[in-house]
């Protein structure tokens, strides 16, 4: 049973601790953090051990790690990793500029070992079975995909200052998507914007965005991105093809329908990333297990991840420069 | 183009009024009502004479009736027209009991009129969708049936003490949907019911009742019953075949969706029987019109106006003795 | 009761003429077309005169001309009805081009007479159920519209080819709504989009289309298109607000629901624009009919129209030139 | 931590085996099986060993059992573990008849253990959420429950044969549901049905049931029950109370929806009650921990599934006699 080294004892690190814990192709050995209270906590809870970097990758037992640091944080350990010979697993994004990411790429490629990126959100029930069916041809060739991810409410200013932008911080996971549905590559791209709230302001950045991009193949995908969507977490793809049309809805809490005099309702939408993706987070560190036996090349792996950021990068110029841009530069 | 005589100046004689005027195969020529004034009123905005039943009935020119008087004048008013030759369309129930019913049917099988009775159920869009598919064997033999019938708001107190009771008034067409659907004869019926407003207690009458019918070969149907649904008029009929489930669902005034806060919420039900069967009062009379040219025995005629009559006085016997009845007698 | 003299013995004009024929406030008078046969044809059905432009403008009883002729007819008859002091109800788009649609609207300015704009989406009981719902603040402030227009199947070559282009043909609707739901003009518009099919190939034409617009308030709108949604005709509509979200759902032809082994099904949407918009053409008719004894400035109006006209040429020169407008020129 | 014993390795056992492992308070210690291998084999997959009942009763570490063993065992492991001290979580029913199950609940009183009956629909999300805002008050008192509950396919006739009949197999869960949600007892219940598969026939049972119940403040419950529902399992719960309705929907595999030609479709519910509950098992088992630290006696517990029993035989006698029968006898 091989061992696994998570870095990165926050809010998604806890999530794939729990994930290992009970994933019977591994066990989770060490606990790394800065925060070495909360690595201390964390690693106590799942009968793990908080080290230190050194340690967590010179054990010789430690097949893979899971990279849930911050941000600025993921391409140095994935080169680190990398040079050790662990299988990688490490959350979106590669890193904080393609640069980066794109040179430990390199390291890893060199090092031959796999590296799956965590947009969790193909492994989604939902999601992953219309892919299926799209595949299947239910709905013919795809001419059009739309995604609509919008946020319940704004993160705090501090954050959205160094997020990188709407782009790289939330809509990445939305190029990615796209790309995975369309199975095809970008050639132009097409971002803009709103600013409506003081916080994005200061930031300097949007918090509501709308971003076309039309592939190789001439397929189309418009993305409607919201900061702060009053309702809840809303998490919708749709797909037109040449012979219908495959939808993915919101997720519920629960099925309750209440009718009263003025109107019929349900639940709103799951309330946020951690509840609507709680059963993609358990799959994508399964479909990670399994990989680790098959010593095959995960996908989304790093070029998924790097692709995603050069779509990102593109939307931030092509709002900025108030443009269409061509992406096969 | 015959002509015809309306018999009923109310509420539901204006919608009748309606529909014969834009329906090209018939010319709305009288209006009767014992209520000169309102008869005069409706004459006119349809260019139609306020007259008595006598002269009504004596003009060689009228080849039909449409009865929408109060139904203690059902029977009277059918039989007068079957002697006088008529075509007849009456509204349910045929008459305010079994006998004089069948007296009346009597007298309209030796006239050799046809007869039609005013059960719109069976032309809403969506029930006629329902029932051809069933018919159709999308779902194989029909097993069970399950009929939610509830008004927004019971009638006031002195509507209810000569409403005949609930079974009567409001299950009569519940129990004419039933058999449609089953399209088979109810051998066995048990009701019991609650008496939760102080209205319907002062009326001897029930305002929620469950009734269970067991047909000839063996499938059942439950029908459920409120006269206070505090939102809105619904209306559901769900058949569950031996290869699936058919359900017709309450049409709404519009499909808006609005997602806020703590729910997410769309229209209640159209309010009430004009809105939600408008279309079906319309398809009836079209119906019956095309019936004039064909000469044909209507469907729903009189028999069924009498089974769903015997079922309704089976139901409030059954309620009353608490047990359930053989309606084989 | 004032008369009508219709223009347009078409599709389109058959269903106004019944509108009027059933409207008690309005009286159809005149059918005037080049296809004569078919004009009396229409003029018989409704106890109307078939005659040339002249005589129909020269009777001084004709109150109000309702223009359901082809594209290229509609400034000329809009010319010719407002020198003659009619009020006048025009099909959508004011005129084959943005310079006829000039100057024809100032020939009404000067004669005086209203012209209202057959935007018949505004008045469809759910998109209007939405835009009051919106006017009252239901979900604050409007952020992100998202407009979906979907025919069930592209016109014919020869339709196609003289159709002015997707834009004036199919979105101009779209536009006028977007301008409509926001009440806000547009400074910026961006279009692409994709020649999946033959036939738009040969028009030169688009048959798939994304297009972006920003309002002066920073609202953005993101509208798709397509020529061919094998699953029926998909109009929708989806506002994002401040506080909440109203969405427009399809309406359906029936509300069966289906359960069987593999899947639960209900209707495809309404099949095209002529059910979809039933209700809508007669609504827009009574309000027609009201503006006249209002003598009130119609909205939609020829600047609504003309409006329109402009987004759908700013979109047409957005896509070929392959970049975003200053729609502020 | 207190050690549990799991009477029975079979398809529920392993559920519970699943649930108790994952769960912080507790500790699975043995598995008891007659079938000694499926016992081990589990015992094995928990870290935990395969005991026969004496020495899995005789281990003071042992706190609680949970009994998921043959309906035919219930009664004499509630027994044997009440006198050893143990709390008790057992599967529904008590035992296979009434005066034996009232036997071992003496006993529990006697010996002062709790005892849970495992009635998984209450953890249910959406029947709780249902029942919590049904208990708040959010549409009044409740005045009909409409239970709709039916399995996907018989189970073998061998099953059939020893079941004890639908009532005791199938609807002892729906008895529990209309007690839980009215909080109220039944005084009177009608069922009826029909046999329309050989099996059910040769069982002498009933494959299709429809059941009337009324309890002491007038409310009534109607319930409907197949054994074969040709789309899924079919688990609904609609509740009218004097402000409106509460309805609780099947849960789906998927949000997916797909539009077609001739029809919109969706997932059809959960195949069966291992999917459709799995939430309420482990949560069911969480209250269950709950319990164990505040030593109270449990809901539902021994006199629920008394009292379901009891309902479970009046239905089936109010079958065999044709009649309704008092149950306040």
């Amino acid at each position: 049973m091989p061992d696994v080294a998570l870095f990165g004892a926050g809010r998604i690190g806890r999530i794939h601790a729990g994930n290992i814990a009970v994933q019977p192709g591994l066990r989770l050995r060490y606990v790394v953090d800065v925060n070495t209270a909360a690595a201390g906590e964390l690693a106590a809870a799942f009968a793990a051990s908080a080290v230190d970097v050194e340690r967590a990758l010179a054990d010789p037992e430690v097949a893979a790690v899971v990279i849930a640091a911050s941000t600025s944080m993921h391409a140095e350990l994935i080169t680190r990793a990398a040079r050790a010979g662990k299988a990688i697993f490490c959350e979106k994004p590669v890193a904080a500029d393609l640069d980066a990411a794109r040179a430990c790429a390199a390291v890893a490629a060199e090092a031959g070992v796999a590296c799956m990126i965590g947009f969790q959100r193909r492994f989604d029930p939902t999601f992953a079975a219309l892919k299926r069916r799209l595949d299947a041809g239910e709905i013919g060739a795809p001419e059009v995909v739309v995604l609509t991810s919008r946020d319940p409410a704004p993160p705090p200013l501090d954050y959205l200052k160094q997020s990188g932008g709407v782009f790289k911080d939330m809509l990445i996971h939305d190029f990615d998507v796209c790309r995975w549905l369309l199975a095809d590559e970008i050639v132009e791209i097409y971002a803009t914007g709103a600013c409506l709230s003081p916080d994005a302001a200061q930031a300097h950045d949007l918090d509501t965005a709308a971003v076309t991009l039309r592939s190789r193949r001439g397929r189309l995908c418009v993305i409607n991105t919201s900061r702060h969507a009053a309702y809840g977490y809303d998490q919708r793809i749709e797909v037109l093809g040449a012979g219908g049309m495959l939808q993915a809805g919101n997720h519920r809490p629960t099925e309750v329908i209440s009718s009263r005099a003025a109107m019929v309702s349900g639940d709103p939408p799951e309330p946020f990333f951690l509840e609507r993706y709680r059963r993609a987070y358990a799959l994508e560190m399964i479909h990670f297990a399994d990989l680790l036996g098959a010593r095959a090349q995960p996908v989304p792996g790093l070029v998924d991840g790097i692709k995603a950021l050069e779509l990102a990068e593109f939307a931030t110029r092509s709002w900025r420069e108030g443009r269409a841009l061509n992406c096969l530069i």
